[in-house]
């Protein structure tokens, strides 16, 4: 098992720092340096429930292959996830294969036959069907009933919102004050705002004086449903992962279910597909690696299961971690940007020892 | 030569999509559609001086694999552009080889050695040494004088605004007004505004009222120069490409020269380094793929020269294009996102005959 993914945000210099950057890099550590330095109680336990090992076959150096995947807790989407568990426990994953690598899009994987009812494999029971409105779900549903306010910020104790310009202006300001705020007022182009909660990239569209909408967010490294066109919303049985740009038009429009935190570069390196959306041609079926197994880690003997957590989104480190993220300042940089999208402020996760 | 890139905005269905489906698909074409359908004077031809011919060394299955940059017009980066033109005329450039894979991040290429005195491999005559300055340029430069006023809107006949939100809000407007067109007001959290200014993706900040700061993106598949720290700007003999989500907070602190038109699937897919920023370790030197060659198209006979457009980023075709990338209502998607970011809308390129 390697290391767990701590995405590196690192400088282009090839050369050493000098005395002057060292005393730099004190002074403004880099988000990574931050990570390091975290309260050991800062970390979350991640469930063994919640992690699937998906054991791809040998590369062709003959070299183990193995990619963890975290589900996404409740609130979301807990209908795909639960029916991915079933889908695990059932072994039915198993001998499935990647199908399709398109470049800056996605990496799929599921049954190759999956679209032929004479060939198909046949799911197990009990999957469930979910409903397209589950691709998103109510803001007061995450806070519990409690009545959001009129501006995000009055559930920072709920909500740790990631840049600094996680308030409405007030309205004594100028137009000139409200512009030059403008770059912090909101995330992108896709949502009025954008945080991450309990650990996730989440997006908030909507009326905001209402009961605004929450959807995880495409990211690079989550992975997602795929499905037939609408109102098919699919089982969970065929999964893509993100290996490019954030595709975040697909957000509220697809489930998101969880992310990888373990193997990426395994998926995103391989060789692409040559077929329409990048799926291997008949020619390429050499190049569908095989899925050897996908399983629940909580079904393993807990010697064998390997453990993780995530930096508390809640932390004061993450805080310190998202503002370094969107403000370099370590010595590599001449301008900090003065704000990041929710893709560029990845959780971090590290693998720890079995207790 | 394989075809020219224009990325792939797939659908995750498999099955063929329904006469209902197959009608909506004509009400609503998705974005390559509009492409496919812009007329002949839309497009324009790249100039042979702009673009370079990398030839890797063929695979392990003996295939060829070619990689074609566009490299930057003027206001952009020209010091460094020069200084990779007069490099790959010196033939500097050929057997270098790839030596850094990071996920999620940058394929990089230059002398291995390139920081040993000894060893490192003598750079031609005639480069020019550039200024941190010249990473931006300001928005009258490109403007040619012209005066800027309050909105960007009136640039529309210089500037084609990628998103609908590009207009400052009014100063007569309530601040629930204001809220309520928050998401179309600005591109990012990196930037004041975002642009594709002719066929490049620009960002503007400083101050909308006076002259601002304009930059090239970081986005996939762009070409960018490797330095060491500040006040080293880099000479263009190392030069790094984007193979993850755009990394935004490198605008302004690096010079970006080009684009990856033709091959990027060569470089995305590479082996992952297993060094710190994902340099190839010494116990995987075998993994540093070579440079043949990198040869500007311009120094080539004209039989021998691909031929390259991309669709005028001021053409009505493009406008039509970027709105759907920005809400998608072709057969897949159920809701449009109502916004884009200045990455998710790639400029399309073609290879055309010869003349």
């Amino acid at each position: 098992m390697k290391k767990s993914i701590l995405i590196s945000l690192a400088a282009f210099a090839l050369s050493a720092p000098s005395f002057a950057q060292e005393e730099k890099a004190k002074e403004h550590p880099s988000p990574n340096a931050i990570v390091g330095a975290a309260q050991p109680a800062e970390w979350v336990q991640i469930p063994a429930e919640d992690l699937l090992m998906m054991t791809l076959a040998p590369d062709s150096d003959g070299a183990v292959r193995e990619v963890v995947i975290q589900l996404m807790p409740a609130p979301f989407s807990q209908g795909w996830v639960s029916n991915i568990r079933t889908l695990a426990r059932a072994k039915w994953y198993d001998g499935i294969t990647i199908n399709r690598v398109q470049d800056n899009y996605v990496v799929q994987w599921g049954d190759v036959h999956g679209e032929d009812p004479e060939k198909a494999k046949p799911l197990p029971e009990g999957l469930e069907v979910m409903d397209e409105g589950d691709y998103v779900f109510p803001f007061s549903a995450l806070l519990k009933g409690q009545i959001y306010g009129v501006t995000a910020s009055s559930r920072t104790s709920t909500l740790k919102l990631l840049l600094d310009g996680n308030q409405l202006p007030s309205p004594d300001k100028t137009m000139e004050e409200i512009a030059a705020t403008m770059r912090t007022l909101r995330g992108d182009g896709y949502a009025n705002d954008t945080y991450v909660i309990d650990g996730w990239p989440v997006a908030l569209n909507g009326n905001k004086y209402g009961d605004p909408i929450l959807s995880p967010t495409h990211c690079y490294g989550m992975v997602g449903v795929g499905r037939s066109y609408s109102p098919d919303t699919g089982s969970g049985a065929e999964l893509y992962t993100v290996i490019g740009h954030a595709p975040r038009h697909l957000d509220r429009n697809i489930a998101l279910v969880g992310r990888i935190i373990v193997g990426m570069e395994h998926l995103s390196s391989m060789k692409r597909g040559d077929g329409e959306l990048g799926f291997y041609t008949e020619s390429q079926a050499q190049l569908r690696t095989p899925i050897q197994s996908i399983r629940v880690l909580s079904d393993l003997a807990p010697a064998d299961r390997p453990s993780f957590q995530y930096l508390s989104t809640e932390s004061e480190t993450f805080a310190k971690y998202a503002e370094a993220r969107a403000n370099r300042r370590d010595p590599f940089f001449i301008k900090p940007a003065g704000g990041a999208d929710i893709c560029n402020i990845p959780v971090p996760v590290r693998q720890v020892a079995n207790d």
